[in-house]
């Protein structure tokens, strides 16, 4: 995206490819600290850092300890990289400016979500949580940062913004209904963790607002709770989609990327640039993985 | 230091009082990861933050996420004040590129701590850890950045910086004396604790390298070692004082802090600052604090 967002305003030259690897480097940085605060020992299909190293010491605290430090030390190389990237002095200014603010949002989106009891969020809340904590840094930062490195119009970065806002929201409720409707062999984690762990999806919202009586206290019951049986999960997915939380989430991406979509028609973008990021906007709804 | 090195090289203006905030906001980011790292409780007298905030919730894991995530907003909003103040953009990309080596430096150094066996340490490798833990964001940046908008000439950030790295090293020398023989109400924390973490210090380096036999035995039976009796702190305070490893240690810092105060004498500093910074050197010893 920060490739996409830097070519769709018309910059040009092969600098681009290296400077992205700082939305690497800060992916990599908050998925290695965010995988100690959701306690998740798999990432990409093998040990999280911090189950990783703990293994490796066979110590659970030094797993920790150096997870938190190469969380950071990756955060410290990515705006080095930013900051040594060969852009005009106020281009790459006004990049860091957009690649912080990201972090900070994230962040707060990040208090946000371990503060807020899950019981009680709204529809609101969460999409305000993940607007900050995943649009933030995963769709919005990339697109506005490679636009600024690549001159872009104000009105161009102000569109690309709006289009990576919109699309981070469609990906976390996709990401999050494949989390438990998905095949795990392809997701590569197990499709009861977002249960068991009490993750604050729309599924589970919507369905604790509709459902009451005996489906109302077996939810309750079955999030956050270890170890749940295969029945227990095949009754929470049914739970899903009677209570009509499964299309109410499909259908709430669905219109956050025809909103994206039509954004993006509001920008003199190059046909190719276009195409990609439509094309993009319609692969987040119809992935399966 | 930020404000004393922007002054040293000539530097006018309030604008850095409040421009000066970043370090302390870099200093709290590192402290609250560090807790947790070390597992200390106990910070300024109080509750370290990871400690505080698990006890409000009743949940440990609730205080290590939300530590974790508060120290990396501090970290984005210390960098969000360097970007926004009042100085040349290319001074402050310049005081920027310090920060942030800093913290990478600081981040090899903590992972060089973590991963160093405290038993085979040799005492450069102890200085090293040291350098570049502590000295480059407690003494170092600060002064660098300070002289750097203060628009000091390459000689004076220089020297600043040679100064830096020298009174850091003497610093934390002397922080580690008083951790073990300090004043438990001076210091707010217990004198035991740093003998019961197993930390890396000086002092012990060298009485491991010195003692043998059953001295050296009882050494590394006590290291790391939980809730040792007074009889024993005692006997690990003699063996310091006896293997020469208090005095060595004391004369190496006042060597780290006579190198910094020769190293001054060679930069074209007002007197002021000059004299300000002898002080503090001067300081670094005397204190019991």
């Amino acid at each position: 995206l920060f490739i996409k967002g830097y070519e769709a305003v018309g910059g040009k030259g092969d600098e681009i490819i290296d400077t992205s690897i700082c939305v690497e480097l800060l992916e990599a940085y908050l998925l290695i600290h965010d995988d100690i605060i959701d306690q998740d020992k798999m990432r990409r299909g093998g040990f999280s850092f911090h189950e990783m190293t703990a293994k490796w010491k066979g110590d659970p605290h030094f797993g920790l300890s150096s997870a938190i430090i190469a969380g950071n030390l990756l955060n410290g190389l990515a705006i080095q990289v930013l900051i040594e990237a060969p852009y005009p002095q106020e281009l790459k200014m006004r990049a860091l400016t957009e690649f912080i603010n990201a972090e900070i949002n994230c962040f707060h989106g990040e208090l946000y979500d371990v503060i807020l009891e899950r019981i009680d969020a709204t529809e609101n809340d969460l999409m305000r949580m993940i607007d900050l904590k995943t649009a933030s840094y995963t769709t919005k930062a990339p697109l506005i940062m490679g636009a600024i490195l690549g001159n872009g119009s104000e009105k161009q970065i102000k569109i690309l913004s709006e289009y990576g806002g919109l699309l981070g929201c469609a990906f976390q409720i996709i990401d999050d209904i494949l989390g438990t409707f998905g095949d795990e062999e392809i997701l590569g984690k197990p499709v009861t963790s977002d249960i068991e762990q009490g993750k604050k999806t729309l599924l589970l919202v919507y369905a604790l607002d509709k459902v009451k009586g005996e489906e109302l206290r077996f939810l309750k019951k079955c999030i956050g709770t270890k170890n749940i049986s295969s029945y227990e999960f095949s009754r929470i997915k049914e739970i899903f989609e009677k209570s009509g939380a499964l299309s109410y989430s499909q259908n709430k991406a669905a219109e956050y990327v025809k909103r994206a979509k039509l954004v993006l028609n509001l920008g003199d973008f190059d046909n190719e640039s276009k195409m990609f990021l439509e094309e993009l906007a319609d692969f987040v709804i119809k992935r399966k993985y």
